[in-house]
């Protein structure tokens, strides 16, 4: 057992022994660019001296740890929620009041600790059903197809499970944007599912191109079984919002070759640029009529983390089922009551934004209030982003109509990109190292969300404040005019 | 497309076409009888009449749904961190606003709407790491080892996720007690890993045997790889609690076979019986000097779902990983960033219970008054629940040392076990089913966590108040003098 005087013995599990399928897992949102902005982020704290004092975050649709204010009435909500004593305060609003007591009183015991029914607290879902046809100008909403998730990456997670099976030729092919939001290829590595790449067309501001869909899935169907189609409306990372136009369009690819589609529409509220509008999938199904409305299998996708309320720490979220085989979703009942109920808090709060003050309610002038302020900043910042990004040589941004992210092309000059491959390592991912470290700006190249081979990019997120945005400007300036010189390329 | 006036298009996704690893799992907890009861639930409010005027659930280990009170300390806490205006008032102790500003203060932008690291919040980590410490007497604990996680059930499956791989008789298998929480069935049966019972000796207050854990290894090894084995000290659903010999009996077991060890200790505060006492594997493997604690790997897990806090809705929980090989490690850090952080109010909660208030500080004295009326209220409705279920004709009950539970062996006569077998059904799930139609009490069937062939159980917790409990005693005399009877058996 000892060898040298130490005890020894061989490990279970190692990077020989675990599971392969993991290790083919990949997010670059949280990879080594990130891990080494919170290295300098204590290097700073421990006085290591730096060209600047702190660590930008532009790496993650984080809009809170970036400054933005959460909305008064939710956050008063969850406080009564969390200690009910509040409710025989006189300093909270009585609509506040009373959103609390209708949640409490639908948890067990009247407690945010209990756990809820797995598929989420009844009105919750059913606030969320109506919450869906209003937005959908009626077009009808039956909670029973509601599942309340953890944030949206667990919805989306759990479909996909679902539907992946099959072996060499006939398994699951799964068809999914490039740039696409690295969750979607993670997940897909994970179920060892086959990743099916289509191209967003960046030539025409990111848009999705229905000849690019079908030569995907041609192309597919010599390898794999392709039997799903995910879309990102508006785009992550890459800004766009689809045309009315364009999602018929994929309906009815999808009905025409029996596809499941999967809508993740978490930035709806998102939508800045002129002239652009958000179509939910499940209306433009329904305005095509029943030969659709009745037939097509849909999954859309919705999160409390993004659009104006940014409360990504609460993990809240829903999916609405369409068209879904009653036997498979009795399975999909027991899969998600295997991890019990999403938490309670992150519930609340999605009860709140489906169900927010009303006109007459003493919370709504201010709710209104909050709610305009947050979505025209990041509107205005959306336009700035792109602006200063186009005044940078050697960057190509398309506009930023919707979501919270620019993903703007760079040219690198071809001794860099040799110097890279050289290196082993992607170039766009060296070209954002090192603007992290000269800048302190932290980036996700753009190698971590897919791109047409020999084109670079990186992602940015339009949510920094404008005082934080302006050394962008200068730094994007800084790197392109020295990239012959890029030091981490010539070491 | 249409065919007789409707639509009509071949599912995509249907039971036949879906992922066959997902049908395969299941969990009791929330499985056939709990849907029942909560239609019976409806039932009652639409006004049907039935031979009870409430369901009872003692199917979950869910304490506020059965009236347990949170910690005070912990609410205003939370309330203080969702809504920071409350820091200006003066109705909350200091004690609270200081744990609410250090929680704040660690969040990105002072908000628990932001992202939090991966692993969970540093200075929660922090927290955990001296608590573990305090409770193993100074065996010394990294924070670089503690992952904070959404519940449990989310550290379990994300472990069992890297352990499992190959094919055929290489495939992974893992040891699992039976009874077991089908947390570990329902996990294992989606990861199409082996699952490999030993099973809890009835006989001895359901005590883990080595005998019976070299058996099932044994056998094992002629059908897959076990390299697994998962020990729940306390036990659910069993509720005993092992001794300090048994579990120095398992690690030189684990030790000497090569296995690793998951040790499941969500219970560790919930030890009621004379002469028990909770010993973590920790502490243990230490003990055992360098040979053993510089090489067995071992997981631990714990949860603010159960103890004296019972906050399951708030899905807070961490694991601690000992000798991980780093490469893996790297691998589990990937891993848990894909769903990018636990939710942050349940990060919140589990500081507060790693790091209650102190001797001293103004809310310590009714932090310690609550915590020890629920303790000791827990302790003596274990001792209840036993006493009355053993008064039971046909039903004998093994004391409830710790946990949430009792499983007591129930005798059914031979007519009613054929008569199930033809209906092609669990007799003890009938028997609930039963019990739930003529009492509303809502119990799990011993199938649904296993037990040795041609016994059978139920599960039923402590939890429900002292009145709640009466009815069992009534309940379980009914059923069982009615036994050749049960019109369910008969229909």
């Amino acid at each position: 057992m000892t060898e040298n005087g130490r005890f020894t013995r061989d490990k279970v599990l190692t990077i020989d022994t675990m599971n392969p399928t993991i290790k083919k897992v990949d997010y670059a949102v949280r990879g080594p660019i990130v891990q080494r902005a919170v290295q300098i982020e204590k290097e700073l704290r421990e006085g290591v001296k730096k060209p600047f004092t702190e660590v930008i975050k532009a790496n993650i649709g984080d809009a809170h740890a970036m400054g933005q204010q959460p909305i008064t009435f939710f956050r008063q909500v969850l406080a009564l929620c969390c200690y009910p004593e509040l409710l025989n305060d006189n300093m909270f609003p009585e609509d506040a009041k009373n959103r609390a007591r209708r949640i409490l009183q639908a948890c067990g015991g009247s407690s945010i600790g209990s756990y809820t029914a797995s598929q989420g607290i009844d009105c919750v879902r059913q606030d969320v059903a109506r919450y869906i046809e209003r937005r959908d100008d009626g077009v009808t909403c039956n909670p029973d197809n509601i599942f309340l998730t953890t944030g949206a990456s667990d919805g989306i997670v759990t479909i996909l499970k679902l539907l992946v099976c099959g072996e060499g030729t006939t398994r699951t092919g799964v068809l999914i944007p490039i740039p696409q939001y690295p969750l979607y290829s993670a997940a897909l590595a994970e179920l060892a599912a086959v990743q099916v790449n289509y191209y967003l067309n960046e030539e025409k501001c990111w848009s999705l191109d229905l000849c690019e869909l079908e030569r995907s899935l041609e192309e597919a169907r010599k390898y794999c079984n392709p039997k799903v189609l995910c879309v990102i409306n508006p785009g992550n990372p890459t800004g766009q919002v689809q045309s009315r136009q364009c999602i018929e369009d994929v309906i009815r690819f999808a009905a025409k070759e029996n596809l499941f589609l999967m809508a993740d529409e978490v930035y709806q509220d998102n939508v800045y640029a002129d002239g652009c509008q958000f179509h939910s999938f499940k209306k433009v199904l329904f305005e095509l009529g029943p030969e659709y409305s009745n037939t097509v299998e849909l999954v859309s996708f919705h999160s409390t983390s993004k659009c104006y309320m940014g409360e990504c720490g609460f993990r809240g979220g829903y999916m609405e089922v369409i068209n879904m085989d009653p036997e498979v979703k009795a399975q999909l009942s027991k899969l998600v009551s295997v991890r019990l109920c999403p938490p309670v808090p992150g519930q609340a709060i999605l009860d709140l934004v489906v169900n927010p003050p009303q006109p007459g309610e003493p919370s709504y002038n201010t709710f209104i209030k909050e709610r305009t302020a947050t979505l025209s900043g990041l509107a205005e910042k959306a336009k700035m982003t792109e602006e200063i990004l186009n005044t940078a040589p050697g960057i190509r941004c398309n506009p930023v109509q919707g979501a919270m992210y620019s993903f703007p092309n760079i040219s690198l000059p071809e001794k860099a990109i040799k110097e890279a491959k050289a290196l082993g390592q992607a170039p766009d991912m060296i070209y954002c190292m090192k603007l992290l470290e000269e800048t302190g700006i932290c980036l996700v190249p753009g190698s971590g969300f897919g791109q047409k081979e020999g084109t670079y990019h990186f992602r940015m997120t339009i949510l920094p404040p404008r005082d934080k945005l302006k050394p962008f400007q200068y730094a994007s300036q800084h790197v392109t005019a020295n990239w012959p010189h890029i030091p981490a390329l010539t070491n």
